[in-house]
């Protein structure tokens, strides 16, 4: 025995979701039909809408409702700085805990050729395209400390110097010890990094 | 800043899903727009689907896309013996490991007078009405093993034993210890009740 063929496509159809596996699809679809079914509803209403409704920026490449994200069209941001990040979460974690009030660029991933993903996919044509043609006098690469998002950042680096042919100041946001954390608990990758890295005081 | 005002509609909705969080939710949201819009769109058109077509059962008010469910209608189904569960979940964990071929009753939550939920809205009238028309020989109670499953479970029983006048047999599921176990993990209060509920071998 198994739930009847609504449910049972339902509780398929919640596994898209990210760390949804066979059970908490199951319970979260009981929960809607025995408790929420107003949030059930709801829920579709906002996925169908957000679906049909959110594309990308034109300009960034970040999610917008519009052809160009309120952060680009923005004329308190800072035109001559840009931040290039991998995805959008990426692109709230800075505005909300850093004081940046530059434009972003977000790759939507980042350089991975045995999945076929290539420069073109990130959308980097336009990115160097834009170096060229605007005023940007800063760019800071914060993809993630992993090995592809450093790949992607060195990429990223060797074309940026050889078109602005030094005119663009690049940075590469600073990699060692978290704050808060100790020592002992730090990986040895990291801690060798801040080692190497280590600045005067 | 913060998304736009789509994406976090989309997030505040997601939260209506058991276990999730802002965080969470702000994570499915966005794989759903950058990697899984098939996947969304099939979502959201199953929820709308089972929430328009998903009813109860008139029999055991378990989950039912018609009248009668199909377990209830199932010719291979014992129709002497009910068991009285809490919720639709419960019924696939009986049938999956069980054996069990009998009819199910489930009660979509327990006695809770606190939060005004009494008899009736479990439905006890008609299970009552039920067991003194129909020829049901054995009642199994299998509310959980919760406080309030337990005042349940005495509850039905003290009416049963009532309206039956011993003509059915009403019996409930054991406690005890779990299979598997260690019984330096198992918690005092199970303990004590597999102590004292011993069986002669």
């Amino acid at each position: 025995m198994s739930f009847s063929p609504r449910i049972e496509t339902l509780i398929e159809s919640l596994r898209c979701l990210p760390g949804v596996g066979r059970k908490s699809a199951q319970r979260m679809a009981l929960q809607i039909l025995e408790r929420d079914r107003q949030g059930g509803a709801r829920l579709a209403e906002s996925l169908q809408d957000a679906l049909a409704h959110v594309g990308s920026c034109n300009l960034c490449r970040n999610h917008s409702e519009t052809d160009i994200c309120l952060t680009c069209a923005s004329p308190r941001r800072d035109k001559g700085k840009l931040c290039i990040v991998e995805s959008p979460a990426d692109v709230l974690a800075i505005d909300q805990s850093t004081g940046y009030d530059g434009l972003y660029f977000v790759l939507m991933g980042h350089l991975s050729p045995l999945d076929g993903i290539g420069p073109d996919n990130l959308g980097l044509p336009s990115l160097f395209k834009r170096l060229q043609e605007e005023a940007i006098a800063e760019v800071i690469i914060a993809t993630n400390p992993t090995v592809e998002g450093e790949a992607t950042a060195h990429f990223m680096h060797e074309h940026i110097k050889d078109l602005a042919a030094g005119n663009i100041h690049v940075s590469r946001i600073a990699h060692g010890v978290p704050i808060g954390g100790e020592l002992e608990y730090v990986d040895g990758g990291t801690l060798a990094h801040a080692f190497a890295g280590r600045k005067a005081w």
